[in-house]
């Protein structure tokens, strides 16, 4: 295959593997491949729609485009003295049909506006699997949630146990976050859903395109609507990358709660052992791996979004190459995604809640304190700082029996509870987890009731989400299919 | 006063002013001192409403409440020893109506819950006047660009001429983008309009509170779904910081550009005396120094987003500590581009552009040499990359008159141009940039009709987000209003 | 007092106050004001001594600084108008000395050199004062460690129980880290110790300055090589906040053990009440927050970090004001630092260990099934990689007595481990975790014997890091003193 | 070959690919396989020499590592079911050897300390390649430098002209960073020369290795001092990760100077065609890419830095596997560094310095305007504010002409320069650029004179970097080949 096409004009000179390799950015281009051959077709129906290129050459490049795409690019179309796939893929063309002919499909059109038109088919189709993996995790929470709404658990503040709560509030506060996630790359995807084809180097082109025609065909929305910005602003890429840097924030929270749950002090849940991993020394082991892997996913996903603001601060406009840096970066915090939610979602799914440790230690640590404080408030007439101060000096004597809560009240505020009517037995009732629980009915709380609403409104908000995706998913499919018959149609 | 209330229980010991510092957020807690009152007045009207506080008690408290709003917090109440502004508020409170009625306001209520509302309620109000200068900087890109669509100017990739435009695609270009920051501020706002008042430490409380009601009275669109996630998440945050700084970035390149179109290189602009400095040894030095900090700011935003992302990865559920660090990185990123935008606005507003300069320079550097093979192709059936290689040598050469040209196209092509009809006078009209201008009329082009469709459709995104800001700032204020006519009247 | 000198000569119009608080440094400029002082002596010390500026304005501008040094600045000097502070006291001086006189400390020096020059002789001061609380904190490490070489409990990995350790051993892993910190920092700070003062704009001056001089009188080792890089390089600064990343990292790591162990579930640690707080509504609560917000500090100075790298990033030679913005993320990242390493060093100094619960957790979750299987290929000739397996398999079926090793080792590898002589009693022994300590004497391990080696040379590096920060903190005080010195001689 | 040997005692079931894949760090681990099996055969001597394997397998599995280390490590061993290179070794070697022979090796051995001490093998290999490359570049700096002390330029604050210099001046500035950004990594190597062979999986082992003597065997200077931080901190990567990105942090300034003294408004350089690409539409384009992408870099590299110390941040001792997942984020930033400090090299080498231009503006912009305030004062006894402000309105009036200047000094000060003996001849030679350069001898300065020192101290400084790389890099290899020649003597 001839040499770099793009080169031979302008340039002198021969370049080392290692510039070559410093210039070129095939590894990501992987990422695109597929979907620049779907740009070609679509640019050159357009071309020919428009009378820009005649009928006998673009019948030639079309079969050439559709041989490409129906046994994919040969492996040479890869290779880095190309720079890029887009032009590995035109020499191939013209070593396919001939210089003459392979090069007309690049009328009106650069590889600035290529490049951002296939990344944003790319990133479409990453961001609808993205709210599929989303959704398939928010209904393993919701399952997982709706069979444990009695499971009374300790809560936590700063790690200490606070209150009681259920596995079922624990899990939809997660699921909450996830459902914030999904909103979230709805809302990017209409942004990315605009094509830069025809944008051009930046300054559009003389030649008589067709925008709406090829972002049709494309599957976009439409056309982006200004040359210049269509080809120089990544602040789409930037926008997907924090909702997924945010996203894998919570998911390493959760992480977190495994990997903690799962050790022998809190005995709280027993990972699939295809989660976890045994040591190289002490046999005895079973570390949750997947669990911290996906914690530090995290720390890479913030790497990448860190990455790509550096890169494209201060950038004048419009197309700077620095932008070719900033693409591995988007990918790289997509693969992190992709790959934890799916098994975040199965190590969720398949693991063992030991809801009896969870139970004994609901009670742990005074942690229905609070509730015996609001209590002497509630059921006899307390300030509430006084309440609380007696109770918190009643912790700090180290017991909540009647005879430490009346020493504690003598002490702190001068009184006697006793004489106001609390009794052993009724203390004994306000103490129990359970009844913590069941009393906190209202809106977004942990009683099964509230829950249950709970529940119900994320389901409601989940099937939406999952009928979004099919959605946009079948007409981007439909627009890619009516593309390729489109342009069987030409070559017939 | 009295010292810190909360610790009086629990706590032995006195602490060391590095340590109240230490563990101190009254800096940051400035920007929500004015909400914390409105939290208060809304949850003591919720709780006399459901008949958890006496008349008498509610009434002393509202009078504090409605007295500390009209006179503004004592100076006290931001005193270190309190850790935050909850707890010095609460020690004037008691200081006015004593302990037993000053500590009901806790009913039902935890420093968990209030922080995370009065952060959203001052976000929303900053996200609205966020909305609000990037329209007003977006109406200033729009106006000077309406007086530019004929206005020619070089254009350029990789900071070489590359081929004319005019300033109006220009500097629609950046309005382009930060319309969609302002759509990104919108939809973040509809994730920070929930109120997560009632959700208390984090398991919402056995107290039987309306959080529907509170949440109207503070101008919410409802309470957040769950009292967990209520006052552990902070991807709002998150998100906020992401849009903010994906904006700065933006803001950065335009800076970036006005730095560089006010050297004496460029010579494009004249940047207005106020928004320069000059030297303290250099007398003859203009500097552009209010765009050379505002491209910084961009850097201090992208701190503020990765201090923030590192703060909240791996911390378990629910509230830990890590948060109270966490809001001053979000209160350092808002006022970053709060302060940035207007000042841009009036930097481009006032700016003097050389348009003399800019239409010399269009012309400079090759930069309608695109336009010329485009024409080799388009007018005498050359192919695409075979004009691209004769006009790039030619470029080599030094000169792309006929002569030049031909030479070129025999050495490159072996054709010969004056053949095929090329003439002299054809290649001067064709490199004359205005011709290249006119003849980008296709969508999104730098022809001033296709520069109309952009304004007119950017004027109108920009008309339904200045009304969206001014609907939900009224909304907002009405409530606000509400909220304090209602408290007034329960002490009438 | 008059308004700012610097603009009279070039610059027409007024600025709003918005554009005066965007352009000054005022905030960060109290971290350099005393040191600016300082650098105006040396400055006018050396204008006199080269004959650069007569005896009667060097008296008159000398007697000035000192008074201004004597009585501290006046408020007005802070004011924002000025932009900075170098402009805020060179007004102070005019308005004392008149501008005739005033006006010509500035000779041969630009704000470039002087802002530089002030801000290392700041961060001097700082790396020393850090390296100082370091060496406490590794003080308190040691001495804690020294107490508890014996005292057995369980190391982690993955968080989950791995191998018996000491107490001493755990603690040591940390201070070797923050003597590294200290290594670190002393190595920053001789690139810090050279002093811009006489580079001026970037381009030095014509008038005979003496650097040497200069840079002595004010306790730099040298002076800055080359005038351009000395105005316009940052980074020393770059490298003192990842210096100060990197020993936060470390910090977060210990204050995450610190929050693990206080919780019920380990019950490692009991803090002292000082650094603690309890919760406005859960009266049981003792938190351990300022090991939370001092993990969520790690996050801070990585966001400063973050921000320094960006704000740098792309700027061409020589000063930009985008510098102004990166100083006071410098002045954040050691704030945070300086103080969070005392409150450490007292944190782990007045904490109480449980060393109970420490011995009683060594033993658990087969954490000395390592040392069993060791035994088995030391004593018993088994291969590892086989007795690895067999004691994994007897760890599965949930005992590590000798009937379960037996079946394992029939199961497993088909053979018998009676057969080879394992008894009951050998086991028991083996699994004591004493025992798995006390074996492991090799260098850099638990055993007591080896830590004490480890004790011994971490002593000593301490003592050579006291010893460094005494002297050049003795240098640095005496060169200022000697300065002032030579400063009132002049005015005698 | 066989499966995961590691796995197969303690956990049952199969994994997916997608598992696999998500725990693998096979891509990562082609850093270290070379430096694995020195690792392996440094530790078999070591477990031979203490009599802890016999000599039969000890040579049968020497016999297995040394024919993997002379045919290289076959494809399996990087088979993702394997998670990692040690794990697919291991397989391989039990393969040849069976596992009773095979699982030997990992006597007193974890993956712990293993994969710490290849990490730090290949590390070092690294930082004295970058230092190499550094001073490579630092001598093309030096060189080409030392051929323009007399090429005037003009030198820029804010962008805008400021005053004269020198391109040797200039590009010295880089050079001193550059020698910063060696000292820096070499110093971070003394950190890294540590073995933490022997400390196992944190807590070193009963096995009585002699540490020492791996360590010598494998070149570093010492073991590391506690076995628990040896394999849990990751210190040393943060900190050779900060070292890179402060030095692609200049770098990246660098590059934004070729990128605008390449733009046709400089036209300060001309670039090599190797280092730039042509456009795949503007055919008279010559685009800056390398400096473009390398400029990048420095956003890559940070956004490494920050994944690491986000991963970092908060983790508990001893090893997570969270640190499995750092890795890859140290080596992508030192291969950003080690492939751009050679284009950096060659492309300055390379270039052709556009000397006529560079004086040409040497002298535009009023940039010797300080030269001619600073004679008014040095010569003509004018106070220099007064002088500023007289130069100053001179410019904003257009002209430093002797007329233009009378009328300013009356305006601005009430005087006459005309009546002190000012001249327009004077003036003429004053606002010479190449005397404004001439005066400026002082330390540091752009006077040849002075840049001639600045080359003499750097180039010293440089072969003292370069003596030091040499040796490091020879006594490295004398110790792998020694470890070798043991290795073979050990099977003869």
């Amino acid at each position: 295959m001839r040499s770099d096409q793009i080169r031979q004009g302008r340039l002198s000179g021969e370049r080392s593997a290692n510039l070559e390799h410093f210039l070129a950015s095939m590894d990501a281009d992987r990422w695109i491949a597929e979907a620049d051959l779907l740009v070609d077709m679509a640019h050159l129906l357009g071309l020919r729609r428009q009378g820009i290129i005649d009928e006998a050459p673009a019948r030639a490049l079309m079969a050439a485009l559709l041989d490409l795409h129906d046994h994919g690019l040969p492996a040479e179309a890869f290779d880095e003295r190309f720079e890029d796939i887009h032009a590995g893929k035109e020499a191939c063309l013209i070593d396919r049909v001939g210089e003459d002919i392979g090069g007309r499909l690049h009328m009106g059109r650069s590889r600035n506006d290529e490049v951002a038109t296939c990344i944003r088919i790319r990133l479409k189709q990453e961001i609808i699997a993205l709210v599929r993996s989303l959704a398939d995790l928010r209904a393993t929470l919701l399952d997982v949630a709706a069979g444990h709404t009695e499971t009374v658990m300790p809560g936590f503040t700063h790690l200490q146990h606070a209150q009681p709560t259920t596995l079922a509030h624990y899990l939809l506060a997660y699921e909450q976050a996830f459902s914030r996630d999904a909103a979230r790359l709805r809302e990017a995807y209409a942004r990315v859903d605009a094509s830069p084809l025809g944008s051009a180097a930046f300054a559009s082109t003389g030649f008589p395109l067709d925008r709406d025609y090829t972002a049709r065909l494309l599957g976009f929305a439409r056309p982006a609507a200004n040359s210049m910005d269509a080809v120089a602003a990544r602040d789409f890429a930037l926008e997907v990358l924090s909702s997924i840097a945010i996203c894998m924030t919570t998911t390493s929270r959760l992480c977190e709660e495994l990997v903690l749950w799962s050790t022998s002090f809190f005995g709280f849940v027993q990972l699939d052992d295809a989660y976890c991993s045994s040591s190289s020394i002490m046999p005895q082991k079973k570390n949750p791996d997947v669990a911290e892997i996906m914690r530090a996913k995290a720390g890479t996903v913030a790497g990448a979004l860190t990455a790509a603001i550096t890169i494209t601060k201060g950038l004048p406009m419009s197309y700077n190459r620095d932008l070719q840096e900033l693409t591995p970066h988007l990918w790289r915090g997509v693969e992190a995604a992709r790959e934890s939610l799916p098994l975040l979602s199965g190590m969720i799914g398949t693991a063992t809640f030991n809801t009896e440790r969870m139970a004994a230690e609901a009670g742990r640590g005074f942690s229905t304190a609070t509730e015996l404080a609001d209590v002497l408030v509630r059921e006899y007439g307390l300030a509430f700082r006084t309440a609380h101060r007696i109770v918190g000096r009643a912790v700090r004597h180290g017991s909540l029996d009647l005879a430490t809560l009346e020493g504690a009240a003598r002490e702190a505020a001068g009184l006697s509870v006793v004489d106001l009517g609390v009794t052993q037995e009724r203390i004994d009732a306000v103490l129990d987890p359970r009844h913590a629980v069941a009393v906190r009915t209202i809106t977004g709380g942990p009683a099964p009731a509230a829950v249950a609403v709970q529940l119900a409104e994320q389901k409601e908000l989940l099937a939406r989400d999952v009928a979004w995706a099919k959605e946009t998913e079948t007409a981007l499919s439909r627009a890619f299919e009516d593309l390729i018959s489109e342009s069987r149609r030409m070559i017939v």
